[in-house]
Parts: C-alpha cells; structure tokens; sequence
C-alpha cells in the first residue's frame, strides 16, 4: 500500500505575491506530491503549505522549497508578528497513512542533512525526530527569533544538530521535525473584548493549566471586531475538538458572551470531525474503522 | 477508475447461527466483493449484510446470497419485529464511486430476472428501480407482509415485475431496488415506555409531517428495556441526522425522557458524520472536499 507523509513547512514570506508564486510553482513540479493548501498572512508575513506525498516525494519538494526560500527571503529585512528565525522556518513532517512516525523520522534526518550540506542552513530537528527534550518543544527551539539566533547557537546546550555554530547570513535557522496532525481550530466569541479572548485562552492552554495537547492565545480580528480563541490541537485523540469546544462555551457564558462561530483553517484528519459527532450524538459502540463507508475504498 | 457499488441485502433470520454462518461464507466468496459487515439481531429475526464491489461482483453475490436464503429460511416459521415478506426481504443497490444510479438500475433489472428465472421468486423493483410511482416507497411494496403476499399479488396493481403473480411458498417475495446511501440511524430514549417512542417516530418520519428524508417507528429493546425511535435516514443530505436527534431530544423532553444514545447500524458515508460535527462546533466556512486530509488519498 502507498506510504503517504504531509508536509506543512512554514516561510517567512506573507506579503510579496512573487515570490509566494515562486514557491507555490516549486511546491508542485515533483512527481507524487500534491500541494493541498497554502495561505499567506499579511500581518504575520508567513505562508503555510500544505504538501501530501510520497516520503521521498515529499523530501525532494521540501528540500527545493527550502532552497527557493533561502535565495529569495532575507531574513535581515523581515519583521511580521509571529515568531520566526528562518526563511523556511519550521518543516514538520507527519505520518498520514501506512508509515510509521519513526519513517518520517528517517525522511527528516536525510532532508535536514542536504539542507544542510547544500545551502548551508543550520539545522534543529524537533518533537518526534528531536535529539534531547528541550528541543522536542519548537517554541523552545525557536526563542530568541532570528535575532538572537547567531548568539543563541554559541551556548553550550545550541549546537545545531546539522552544521556549525553559525546562522546562514539571510536564511538563519530552520527546524525540522515529525509530529502528529495538528489542528488549526478557532473558537470565535461574540464580544469585542480580547481580554476575555485572553482568559479564555489561558483556561483551555496545557500551559496554563488546561488541556495538555491544545496551545492557545487570544487574538483580536479586527476586520470583524470580534476577538478570537486562537489554538493549534497537536493531538486530536487526546484532546478532542468538541471538549475543549464546550469549555470554551461554559467559561464564555461566566463573561455574558456567546460563540458565535468556530473554524478550522487548512486541513483536519476526519476523524478529529467525526469524533465529535460521536459525542454530540451520544453514538454507542461506534467504530470507526469498521463504520465509515469510505475506509473500505481508500485501499 | 474502479467503479464500486454497495449492497445491503437484508435476510428474514436473526436467530439461527448455522443460517447465518452460511451466509457469510456465501457473502465472501465472489471475488472483488468484500463483506464489510453483518449485524444480526434476534428480536428483529433478520439480518443486514453490507458488500461493496464492482457492479458485476456485486450482481453475482448477491444472487448467490438470494439463493442460498431461499434455501435454508422458510418464511412460514418466521416471525420478528421488523416487516418483511421474502427470506431475502430486500436487495438495494447504492452506487458509491465512479457508478450512476443508471448503471445500479441495469445491474438491478438483470439481478431482478436472474433470481426469478433461476429460483422462481417474484421480484417487485422498488426506488430508483421502480417501474410505477405506487412501488418507489419499499414500504408500500412491502404492506401486508409475507402472510398477505399471495393475495396482494392477485390484485390488479400488484403484479410483480419479474414473474408470476403467486409467492414462492417458504422464500416469499423479495424486493430489488436503487437508492441514495441509508443510514440506519436509532436513538434510545431513557424510559420503557414504547408509546413515547411510537409518538416520537411520527414526529419525525416523513409520513405522517416530519421530516422528508426519515421513516421512523418505535421499537421496543426488550433485552434493555428501554424504547428506541428507529429509523432510516434516506437522504442525510436533505434531512441530516443532527436535526433529527435535536428534535428528537425537543419531543423527549415533554416527557421528561431523556435521550440516553444512539446508534448508526451498519456503514455511513463519513460526510454524514461531519455535517453534524460542522453543526455542533459551528464551523463557519467549512469546505469539505478541501479540508478533509483523506479526500486527497482517495485518488
């Protein structure tokens, strides 16, 4: 049965519509792969593919996007609000389907060493494919941005795990790594008080004391005026969408203030969905491999 | 690309191991079919087998399975919850990929005659097989059951549409048709009382004002005691299942009956699931064919 890897790398680009095409044409001219999704955010200045393939597929498609990246993003000149050190900031890989997380960990060591050895971009490898636990967190990994980076890489526990102590001069630092399916999942409220987006965020946030696989902060979109529980759900199984859904709805209603809407930005494994209507319509003995028409059809 | 069919024939016994055993191994035995799953249940007295194969796969196991119940139920010993009038009760054909429902139907026709030229039992075609408004609904082909079939064939609109107008004396009549994928879709009430459940079913089954897309009746769970709205959802496009059980639940509650679960017998098309996750979460702008990762694997 064909092995198939996803591929979600992160660039630090959300505004020059040339050079997000030239990605977006890179991201298609390997054989196998598919480009599913990209979005760019203006104010963030990050755009997000979303590749599915073939593991040797989706190491040759992650390796010429990096290397496009890195001839046309320099990193000297950027600034954007979310967190970043690297043209190609973080390239997480995760097993979708007949491949184990410890294949995509060998697909992952093989692309960070030819980032490496051919453009001269240190590089992390982080959660699943990291080689100590203060590196499986990117945030971790991540801190001290660009910026900071040359000076970071010098301190005793940041050697690289591919290449020397030595940021490249305009693409920086990359991370590279294998995780579970994330979800993007935004809960919106009816109230324009980002505060309450804040303290809500804190509640559901493993961080903070809520559940162990959601990451959290509140956001305000301005277009709509209405502020927003913005979360990425690392783990789906452990942490499904529908609990921290209904927090999210009970702690609200404490501030007077409704959901009004929900979304999940780029794409979601179906079962993270079909979970929840497992829960909402109180279904018993619901399997789901055995149950859903469509898992006899994919092969 | 392949094109795939499903077959849920249903069988008058749900007592009889070696019966059913039977008709297991007879199930599994056309190649390119699979049996994906049987359910049987003893105070119904029947069986639900699902398969999925090419459409001639399908045509050639479903004779064999047709065959093999007309030998070994007898429906004159039968008695069971569920209306039924032929060992083999009904045979629909679902088209699910690559197919058209005019391509089921010419399956269906040549099924239809196959089994009444080989084993002499009359075959009604119901749904998008009809051959007359009057025998779209399986319902009305089916009143009055097997121990009114003799004299209703005789009536002057009830002629079968392959064979002569009288039963096969133990494998009655069996009813052969097209149709939208069903869900059959149950919801358990907290309470004993068969008439709420009576009550509820013609809320929402489209007959007597509910939905269109829902027939429903109660039934009592005797092994449980309790009462269960069950239905089939014929169309969870038009009539989706969230909708249903909210109603359901709305009705309930005037009762004071909770709802305490419920229950998909057999396959869904997962898109049914995800309606109602879309619904609960309040997903704004969700957009299935893209954002579901398995749609891009599915080729």
């Amino acid at each position: 049965m064909a092995k198939l890897v996803q591929c979600v790398p992160n660039f630090s680009e959300g505004r020059d519509q040339k050079v997000i095409d030239l990605l977006v044409s890179t991201a298609s001219e390997v054989p196998g792969v598919t480009l599913v999704d990209h979005s760019s955010d203006t104010s963030h200045n990050r755009s997000v593919f979303t590749l599915v393939g073939s593991p040797e597929g989706i190491g040759e498609a992650a390796f010429r996007l990096c290397k496009a990246a890195s001839e046309n993003i320099d990193m000297t000149k950027h600034s954007g609000e979310h967190p970043r050190m690297g043209a190609t900031d973080v390239i997480p890989l995760i097993p979708v389907k007949d491949c184990t997380s410890e294949e995509c960990v060998e697909v992952c060591k093989k692309l960070a060493k030819r980032i490496n050895d051919e453009l001269g971009i240190p590089i992390f490898l982080y959660e699943d494919a990291c080689t100590s636990e203060e590196r499986r967190n990117l945030a971790n990994v991540r801190k001290g941005q660009f910026e900071g980076m040359a000076e970071k890489l010098l301190l005793e526990d940041w050697a690289p795990d591919f290449g020397e102590r030595k940021i490249h001069p305009t693409a920086g630092v990359t991370a590279v790594g294998v995780r579970f399916p994330l979800i993007a999942y935004n809960v919106n409220l009816g109230t324009s008080d980002i505060e309450i987006a804040n303290k809500i965020a804190k509640v559901v946030r493993s961080s903070s004391g809520g559940f162990k696989y959601c990451k959290g902060i509140g956001v305000m979109l301005e277009d709509r005026n209405i502020a927003q529980v913005s979360m990425n759900m690392v783990n789906y199984g452990g942490t499904p969408l529908y609990r921290v859904f209904e927090v999210i709805r009970m702690e609200a209603e404490r501030w007077g203030v409704p959901i009004i809407g929900s979304e999940i930005v780029g794409q979601t494994p179906v079962k993270a969905l079909t979970d929840c209507a497992e829960y909402y319509l109180k279904l018993e003995a619901f399997d789901y491999d055995t149950q859903v028409l469509e898992n006899y059809l994919m092969g």
